[in-house]
């Protein structure tokens, strides 16, 4: 926790802010070693974030003063990535380390490849999502939540959705045996494609190039759907 | 497991090798579903993979004919990792990580923000280094193992090793701060230093940078260990 993430319930006005929850306090007391006086990086939910003073830290709340939260969150990376569901403890990392890196929008998709059971997991329970979005822009010192959206049909992703997603943004499938090197430092708009353990069929991938997408790969290794997320994202942008 | 890793153990001569150990023989028959004349992607350690027959299966060995394995390994990355020693954890996700990246060089390193508990935990074990080893190759379709080194010390590493580390390799250590963006698209032997949550001191960062290493950062966001090191592999080659 490189940020302590203030939500908008802790803010009481544009000065103090109480933390009740034990996570954080737990943080603050055994990682920080915190004790009031001491300057510490806050950020607000979706605002500014900068060094803010604990006043006071008892068992049952932390009081900072955040007058001098005064810088904007580093900037998001131009992505949309599209992520096949991968399976919870995967979802979960790879969640943290997109967060982490910059990412705002994520969309998880059902292809053919994903086991159904996926779709049942807790780990797609709205708190359990938050709460690796909240991971990793604490380990980022980020207050921009990412988006995540659920797509359960391949078919109508494709035919309701892609075409709005590809009017300003380049389409890249990533996709083992695809002709394209992954591009290097783009500056642009991106909407990524990945696929699950095991790939996307055939159909999917001819499906994403007919509507205009470029297929891109990242060479001959076969890499962990959290591990070419990285990969591609840190040679993309 | 994308493919089946033979060890000079399972070899019985050029034509056949007998797999005993019960984690491969699991994995051919609740993830692959093999059967008899099934042909399968295997790999001998440090030597060729190719496609090989399932020529029986029982409950305690499956023997394959492996005279088709004809592929050399994927190419390796150029570069020797020299990482500060993560937690037992994040050590282990790492390894995989790099491995299956095609990192074949490593060394551990000792630095002040290392918790000293770190160097004691049985993650260091060889038989658990091996293991994280082989699951990297056996994900990226990879059979040269990398090569992992402790260092103990930081001092006598600095002293003792990195010059003749230096003598043939460009010498970059990453840390957030400092003044060159992380370089991309190398194709020359690279001397990789990534520090520890909480980053080098800088007296660490100074003596590397007097020994001829060169600072580079990804940007202004924090990540975690494993997460940085995919993206600094990614980016630089």
């Amino acid at each position: 926790m490189n940020l302590i993430l203030l939500s908008p319930d802790d803010i009481e006005n544009d000065r103090l802010v109480r933390v009740h929850d034990p996570r954080r306090l737990a943080h603050l007391r055994e990682v920080h070693g915190a004790r009031p006086g001491d300057l510490m990086t806050l950020g607000i939910e979706g605002g500014c974030l900068g060094r803010g003073k604990l006043l006071a830290l008892s068992d049952d709340e932390a009081l900072f003063d955040i007058a001098a939260l005064n810088q904007g969150p580093p900037p998001p990376l131009p992505v949309h990535l599209v992520l096949a569901l991968p399976r919870p403890r995967m979802l979960a990392r790879t969640l943290e380390h997109v967060t982490a890196l910059g990412v705002k929008h994520i969309t998880l998709l059902n292809t053919r490849r994903v086991e159904k059971s996926y779709w049942q997991s807790p780990e797609l329970g709205d708190d359990k999502i938050q709460r690796h979005l909240v991971f990793g822009l604490e380990q980022a010192r980020d207050t921009r939540l990412p988006e995540v959206t659920l797509a359960k049909g391949f078919r109508p992703f494709v035919e309701d959705q892609l075409p709005s997603l590809l009017a300003d943004r380049r389409g890249l499938v990533a996709h083992p045996g695809m002709p394209g090197d992954c591009p290097r430092g783009l500056d642009e708009p991106v909407l990524l494609l990945v696929g699950p353990e095991g790939g996307f069929i055939p159909w999917e991938v001819e499906q994403l190039l007919a509507a205009g997408c470029k297929g891109i790969h990242l060479g001959p290794r076969i890499l962990r759907v959290e591990t070419a997320v990285t990969a591609l994202l840190a040679r993309l942008f």
